[in-house]
C-alpha cells in the first residue's frame, strides 16, 4: 500500500536531488574543513557559500551573520541561554518545546518566566505579551508559525512593539515552521532566529542560529573554535551543503507552493465531514499546517486506523507525543474533550492533490466508523 | 594526482558500504521516530537497534545506557556541565578543546579547574592527577588516547584510583580517538565516556556519550523529551544506523586492524628521515596515531609543501589550527621550536602500505628541500 505522508511538519523525506548533490561531498570532499590542505579549505569554501546562500533567503547579509548548529532545538537553547541571562524572559504558551524547557530549565536557574496568552487560533495576545514587557526584560522569544495550529505570528511588528518599549530586551524568534514556506524576511529589530533542514527536505544533523551582528551572542558547545567560536564540533558539511541545497529548491518557488498548498489545505476545509471535524487553524495560517479536531473522538485511536489504512497524520507536536493533551491546544482554550481530538495535518510541496482527495475520504471514513464504535 | 590522505584523526572518509546501507533511511524510512504510526516506530525501532549494537561494542548494557548526541564535542560539554556542578573539576593539560574550552567556561562559571601534567609523551602524569583531587572534587575527566600524540592514558585504572581516594568524584573520558580503534570495555569506576561517528568512518551528526547507569547526567539541549529527556531535537537517524554499521566494521576487525596500522607506523618510524624528524608518540600509543617534528622547519610550510605533493597531513589538532604552537605539544615539555615542526600522521584501517612508503619518501624529500631552502 502506498502511504500518504501529512506529518511533513514533524520532518520532511530529505530532496532526493538536494542528497544526490551532496552526496558526492561523503566521497570526495569529507575533509575536516578546519585543517590546512588543500581539501579542507575547499571544504571550508563550499560551507561558506552555503552559509551566504542561506544568509541570504531571508537575510540581510551586512546585517545578519548564520551560525550553523546540528537543530533548530539547539539554536533555540542557545539563543535563550544566550539572551536571557538575567532578569525576566517573557515568552509566549504557544512554543515548541524547545523553547518551553528551556524556559523551565532559566526558571531553575533563576531567571523569572512569564508567559503570553493565545488566542483560540494559537497566535499569541501582542497586548498581554508587551504588557509582560518591563525593563528587566534581558529577552523575549516568539514562535513564528505555532507547529500544532500553523497560527502565524507577526514577529516583525511584535519585536519592533518590544524594542519600543524597552529597546535593551532582545527578541528570538522561531522559525522553524516559518523558513521556506512563507515569506519573511529578518528585520533590524530581531535579533535571533531559529531555522532547521529537515523541515524544508534537508537532512537531520544540521539547524541555523540567524543573529544580528552585535547581539550578544554565546556559544552552548565549547570546543575548537569552528563557527567563528560559537560552536564546538567538525562541521557538517554533508548536510550543510544539502541543507542549503533544499533551501535554494523551496525558496526558489515558495510563493508557488505557498499558494498550492493553500489550495490542498482548502481541499481539506472543505473535504472532511463538518459532523464530526472543526478546524482549530486559523483562516490566515501557514497553508502547510491543518489542525483539525474530531471532538469526542480520540485521535490517537483514529490516528493508528488512519495508518492501517495508508494515511501518516500527527497528533499535534511529535516532539511531546508522550503528553495526552496538548498544552499548546489547552492554552488556545480548548477543552479537553476537543484536545483529546486533535489530528494534525501538515502538507509539503511535495504532497499532491490526489493523495490529498484520497486521504479526505480515508478519514472521513475511519471518523465515521469510530464514532460508530463508540455509540 | 591520487593524494594520501594522513589526517584520519581530524575526519575520516565516510565507510562507503556503511552509507549505503543507511541512504535507504533517507527515503524510505526519514519518519521523526517520535510520531505514532507504524514507519515512525520502524524509524524508533532501528535507532534503538543501533544504540544496543553501539552499547555494546565497549560496555555491559546491564550497566551502562548510550546518549546520542551531535557529535563528541557535545558530548564532551554535556559531561563536564553535568558532573563538574560545584567544587573543583580535575583535569588534564592534554585535553581536546572540547573539554579544555569548557573547563574554561566553568571556571568562569565558578568551578575551580585544576590542570594535571603530562609526561613528555603527552600521557598524564597519574600522581599529579591523583594529588589534585579531594573531597571537593566533583568530576575528572581525562582524554583516552591523545589526539595530538596519540599517547593512551589508562583510564580504567586512573578512574579506580579516583574513586579510592574520593569515591563520591565522578569520571569521564573522551574516548573520540580511542573507540574502534584500541581495545577497551568500560568498567564500573567510569561514568562518562565520549565518542564520536565521523573519526570511524561514519557521517557527522552524531555522537554518543556512554553514561553509567545511575551517574548524574542533565540535558545540554533541552526539548522534546527525545533520548530518555536527555537531549531534544529530532533524533538523525540516518547518521545513527550509518554510525552503528561503521563501529560494527570496526569491531569486527580491531585487532587485526590496530596490528595492521602499528606495522604501518612502524614504517615511518624506520623510514623518516632521522636526521630532520624525531618522534613525539609514544612507543606504546595508539598505532592509529605518529605525531613527528622537524625542529627547525616550521610545520605549515611543509605541510602545504606536503599538500601539493600529494599528501595530506596535520598539524596537532584540526580544531585548534589556527593557533601556532599546540598548547598540548608545549605542556608536554618541548620548545616552541619542537613545537613549530610538529606533524601529525594519522591513519585508518584503509591507509595502505604503498601509500606509507610513498608518502614517506615525498615527506622526506619535501623536508630536506625545506631545510635546503632555509640554509
Amino acid at each position: 500500500m502506498a502511504m500518504i505522508y501529512l506529518d511533513n511538519a514533524a520532518t520532511t523525506p530529505p530532496n532526493a536531488a538536494a542528497v544526490e548533490e551532496a552526496l558526492r561531498l561523503l566521497g570526495e570532499e569529507f575533509h575536516n574543513p578546519s585543517a590546512l590542505y588543500r581539501a579542507s579549505f575547499a571544504a571550508h569554501k563550499r560551507m561558506e557559500e552555503a552559509r551566504r546562500a542561506i544568509l541570504s533567503c531571508i537575510a540581510d547579509p551586512a546585517k545578519f551573520a548564520l551560525e550553523f548548529t546540528s537543530c533548530g532545538s539547539e539554536s533555540d537553547n542557545q539563543a535563550l541561554f544566550s539572551g536571557a541571562r538575567r532578569g525576566n524572559f517573557v515568552t509566549t504558551q504557544g512554543e515548541h518545546a524547545a523553547v518551553q524547557r528551556t524556559a523551565e530549565e532559566l526558571s531553575r536557574r533563576g531567571v523569572e518566566v512569564r508567559f503570553a496568552k493565545l488566542d483560540r487560533f494559537g497566535r499569541v495576545d501582542a497586548e498581554d505579551l508587551l504588557r509582560l514587557v518591563d525593563e528587566r526584560t534581558s529577552l523575549v522569544s516568539v514562535i513564528h508559525v505555532n507547529n500544532e495550529t500553523g497560527a502565524v505570528n507577526d514577529v516583525a511588528s511584535l519585536a519592533t512593539a518590544v524594542k519600543r518599549k524597552f529597546p535593551r530586551a532582545l527578541f528570538h524568534s522561531d522559525g522553524v515552521q516559518a523558513f521556506g514556506k512563507i515569506a519573511f524576511r529578518l528585520t533590524n529589530d530581531i535579533d535571533f532566529y531559529t531555522v532547521s533542514a529537515h523541515k524544508i527536505g534537508g537532512v537531520r544533523g544540521v539547524g541555523g542560529l540567524f543573529y544580528r551582528k552585535g547581539a550578544p551572542l554565546h556559544p552552548l558547545i565549547f570546543g575548537g573554535g569552528q563557527e567563528s567560536g560559537l560552536r564546538g564540533g567538525t562541521e557538517n558539511t554533508f548536510a550543510i551543503a544539502q541543507f542549503a541545497a533544499a533551501a535554494g529548491r523551496k525558496f526558489a518557488s515558495l510563493a508557488a507552493d505557498a499558494e498550492r498548498a493553500a489550495r490542498l489545505r482548502g481541499l481539506f476545509l472543505e473535504g472532511l465531514d463538518a459532523d464530526i471535524f472543526s478546524a482549530l487553524s486559523p483562516q490566515d495560517g501557514s497553508p502547510y499546517i491543518l489542525s483539525v479536531s474530531a471532538r469526542g473522538l480520540r485521535a490517537e485511536v483514529l490516528l493508528h486506523m488512519l495508518d492501517d489504512n495508508g494515511v501518516m497524520v500527527g497528533t499535534g507536536s511529535a516532539c511531546s507525543s508522550k503528553n495526552r493533551y496538548s498544552r499548546v491546544i489547552l492554552a488556545c482554550g480548548l477543552d479537553e474533550r476537543t484536545a483529546d481530538g486533535v489530528l494534525r495535518l501538515s502538507l509539503s510541496s511535495e504532497t499532491t492533490e490526489e493523495e490529498c482527495r484520497c486521504a479526505i475520504e480515508i478519514i472521513n471514513r475511519c471518523a465515521r466508523e469510530l464514532r460508530e464504535r463508540m455509540r
